[in-house]
């Protein structure tokens, strides 16, 4: 068995770097334990103190007002500290090394970076290197990998249809820039839906996709046919500008999901984004805040999701019974 | 009865948006809820747990690192939890609607928007927009209102003369651009002062004024007559510079609070200001620093009264006792 | 006897400012209060409730992410509640004094100004400024103190050789520049060690630098001769363009600490280093990283050092037993 750089030798989570190399189990145990945390906005105190004492650092390489705020959230309702570092700003400016930059905030007793960075394999480089102590979250690196967000897709997706097994999942979009469609694909895969379909303009799909296990569409109307579930990506406004799209408006009308086009999948398919939406671009506005949408709920899941990871891998140290 | 959107049904607060819409119960019950928060500085433990487990966000679109820190110290010593979140820095720059933001934000169950927005009547678009959940403060918006800055001046004003009834009081400077003089004209006339007189250069005050119960003078010693209250505003720099005003020293030497100008006042009433102070332009350091200054009072006050304002809004949901 | 800013009627610490005027007495018991915070990262919960309702501000007048996260930190694990302040995008655009937005802060009940100046004598300035229950804390200003980064070296010296009376301790490099080497100077002699050794190239050692009781060198070897622990100071970017230094190479070559230099120290001589360092500049990386460096434990100790000055600042008035 290959040695899995985010699990601990007692199999438990460790860090949460990409969905790659975990196991259906993992993955449900992972969803299995943000349900509690689904819930604890209702209750009168929206905080539980499971990880009082832990400081949790936000390690951002690349700014994301947005991505930090939900793991700041995730933190601080699991009465942690939290530490926000914006990199750019600051150590890099003096001339100190990344790992050195890490070995201190690990003397000072640190004990998660939540790490984003513009770079692939970023976050697996700074698991590598910490201290056995250290829990690594990844908050999306390059292109590659946004396990987080593929979580509470998952989440989302078991909340409405129930069992994965069944599934006919689309992808549509923007395939080749983003981290979050590669972290999809894997989780959907690895939960065992029947069918993953990503569809979009070929400069826009990466050569050999299919390896990962999807079926690769370029015209949406036939992917989305007997769909269960629909997952608009994010389009980057550089890439509308780029030679790699003819035009926002061409785009809209060849993938932006209408009522028309939404019409081919099954009547009852949801509707996710991982936002923020560019409304008129990936999808109309009467399908976004439709009935089929359920885009706010991906953001409440996600701190749920997000608690649950801090918690599974803080929680080998703490103790605390889950 | 015309639906005022800052109460819920029952008439208890639920936003904090303007003084118009306010009867004088309203206003008083605010007055009253901040004078236990007066004194928690007294205690040992300078924090009550009212608000533990609620996050209170504050949305600055115009950045404030004053108004900022008095809400965030506010939350604080109730036990909340504050979220920073500067829009220019942020989501406005990947193109994302002001409406998709604070749904997200929603979903992510926050409690409470601090609204900080350089155009008159954001803070009620935002408050007619969120979910039912959703507490608003308006912390300043354009030239329009300030709330929470009118009501710690009645709180201060309270505290050295008791009874509004019989004051005479007198604001002085840029009333024209000044949203913090609206909401003072507003609360001042609902909690029933004899007089409130408005004073400064044509080209400062609002045409038609006086429709808001106000007398108007030029001059400025002839104002100060009788008075018991004088509120110094703050001369925005760009306006010194501006076709408005012939100079700061012709300003200072018109319209500056001095000792000579002051002793038309009645030898008892207060100087007040909402900071920060332009030394030797609105007012001369002797009077800012001297004994009929409550300057600093007002800031301690801008503390209580916040921490009324989001109990008395939050508390509708927790059913805490005030 | 003189007074001293830093200490109260009783004796007890209430500034911390700069290690001039401190007799040994006080600098032990520093010492001592932090011996406890070096092991509150080996419980369960991290935190203690000390400051509990304290209000502590990071006052940053110069960017200093590492510092202010050592602080940050510091007041967190203590359970105070901390507010950041960067001076440069706030107040003062509003052309609002110093006094004024100290006043303002006081006002608002804060209980310690943390201040990060690039002029000398700003934290002094400060202290002597504001009411009596503020307590400030010197976190670097300009040339001329870091205290706390003094004390933590103390601290450091202390655990690995127990008593200063015996010691020989070298600090090489950037003299005449470093706020961090005249604390040390300070505390080394006020703490009776047997010699303090500066080495450096002649335009980087401060002229009559030997009032301060220390003796000067610029041959690096010879000054290491019999060495017990050597401090090796940060060179400054700027130094090495500038015509104070042949270049990075040179002074490598000739102040840069190497396995064949270290070699003229005592077998057991520990390596000390502020951070964040330049590998290759001021010390070879096989002794960073090395049996002798004790670089991280400083950072470690850094927020011992730092929980222990603050408790023993705002203990005052808390009444806490220590």
């Amino acid at each position: 068995m290959a040695k899995n750089i985010q699990l601990d030798e007692q199999g438990n989570l460790k860090h949460f770097l990409s969905i790659e190399g975990f196991k259906r189990q993992h993955l449900m145990n992972i969803l299995d334990a943000a349900e509690p945390f689904a819930n604890v906005h209702a209750q009168a105190v929206k905080k539980v103190p499971i990880l009082r004492g832990k400081t949790i650092v936000n390690l951002f390489f690349e700014a994301s007002t947005r991505t930090r705020t939900t793991f700041e959230l995730a933190a601080k309702r699991l009465s942690a500290d939290v530490l926000n570092i914006n990199i750019n700003a600051s150590a890099t400016t003096k001339g100190e090394s990344l790992l050195d930059m890490l070995h201190n905030l690990e003397a000072m007793h640190c004990d998660m970076f939540i790490v984003r960075h513009n770079q692939s394999g970023a976050a697996h480089f700074i698991a590598q290197h910490v201290s056995p102590n250290i829990s690594v979250i990844n908050a999306g690196d390059g292109c590659h990998s946004h396990p987080s967000q593929a979580m509470l897709d998952m989440f989302t997706i078991r909340k409405h249809k129930t069992h994965f097994a069944d599934l006919i999942v689309v992808i549509v979009g923007d395939i080749l820039h983003s981290r979050v469609a590669r972290s999809q694909i894997h989780a959907l895969n690895t939960l065992g839906v029947t069918e993953v379909r990503v569809v979009g303009p070929k400069t826009l799909i990466p050569y050999e996709i299919e390896s990962l296990g999807v079926h690769v569409y370029h015209d949406m109307e036939k992917a989305l046919i007997g769909s269960d579930v629909i997952i608009m990506l994010r389009l980057q406004k550089e890439r509308m500008q780029g030679a790699l799209l003819p035009s926002a408006n061409e785009y809209y009308h060849q993938y932006g999901l209408t009522e028309q086009k939404l019409s081919y999948a099954k009547p009852d398919a949801i509707v996710m984004h991982p936002g923020p939406i560019n409304r008129g671009v990936e999808i109309a506005s009467s399908i976004a805040d439709g009935p089929q949408s359920v885009i706010l709920e991906q953001v409440s899941n996600g701190i749920a999701i997000r608690m649950a990871v801090m918690t599974q891998t803080l929680g080998r140290k703490t103790g605390v019974q889950l």
